[in-house]
């Protein structure tokens, strides 16, 4: 399996300590079906991990330190309650962030998927989040501002798609199949999302 | 305002029956920021009203009559729990769904934009799923089917809004301005999706 370090903090994707995903694989392939996903998309995915495996560090550089980081409400998230820099915490995560990009596109959609889905979503929420890492930062992402975070971050991996000189056809092709992934991946966090009481905030 | 017809059964935009949406006025504004919006978008999806307000059946006869029929999991919301088509159920909520591309395009964001929001997402939720028009059907949508139908909804805008002799620059403005706008509301919909129990299966 691709993955962008020999050591990643935190990263134990298929390991027992990842709980199982309240998401069946039933309930998998109809979102699939849903998100209207085909063997084309399946094609196209595998290519674009082939096209970003080695791009990861600036995506994520674009995305971390240059989006989010310019949006206080988002920046938050990877500092001290008091909005101190957080550097350790900020390269974990950026490393895991960046692993899954490689996940993204190269992992099987099997049960070990489903169930380091409902882990990433569980590490965006309290009290998860900050455990990983042994931090003190806030304690939940609100789920709003992760559906919402989705259009910048599809629009932006446009460049970096077309960056290895394929056909337009081609490029549009990874993008509409990492379009569809990411909003699939959206559609498993809810439910751990809804474990959640409202009144926490963390919607 | 721009309207689909004269009479439009239980659409109550605006009007003191919609109740106050949890999502303030001021987390909007955190959510435009997180979506990226910018004054482009905001007149380019004006255009898309523009190119968009005359074709709201046939995109509606898309999504519903194609698209939604042909996935059986999906196409059971429109029907009764014994799979029996409901015309006039049908009839009145497609009406409705028309609306809703009209309103995505030219209303302004404030309290009343907020609010109804927050109603139809609570139409797709038990128990006021089937109290709008008097039917029995399924008594909730999952919220991970709503998310994940969001791709097909964008990518068959697409010859609509070029369906007008746009300039292909204009009609990818239009294109990302309705992307950035489905996306916001989806994440509108998670604060009323997230008052319900996670055991009533409606994630």
């Amino acid at each position: 399996m691709e993955r962008i370090a020999e050591h990643i903090d935190g990263y134990d994707y298929g390991t027992p300590s990842v709980a199982r995903s309240p998401v069946t694989l039933e309930e998998l392939v109809k979102l699939k079906i849903t998100v209207g996903w085909t063997a084309e998309d399946d094609r196209y995915l595998q290519l674009a991990g082939q096209v970003l495996k080695d791009q990861t560090k600036p995506i994520i550089d674009l995305w971390r330190g240059k989006i989010i980081a310019s949006i206080p409400h988002l920046a938050r998230h990877s500092r001290t309650p008091e909005g101190e820099p957080l550097p350790d915490y900020a390269r974990k995560s950026g490393l895991r962030f960046e692993q899954w990009i490689i996940d993204t596109c190269f992992r099987s959609w099997d049960q070990d998927w489903l169930d380091y889905q409902n882990e990433i979503a569980l590490r965006h929420m309290a009290p998860r989040k900050n455990q990983t890492d042994g931090v003190c930062s806030t304690p939940f992402v609100p789920f709003r501002d992760i559906i919402a975070f989705v259009p910048a971050m599809n629009e932006t991996i446009k460049p970096f798609l077309a960056a290895k000189g394929h056909s337009a056809a081609d490029i549009d092709g990874m993008h509409c199949a990492w379009i569809k992934s990411l909003q699939l991946q959206i559609a498993l966090w809810a439910k751990p999302y809804s474990a959640v009481r409202v009144d926490q905030g963390q919607w």
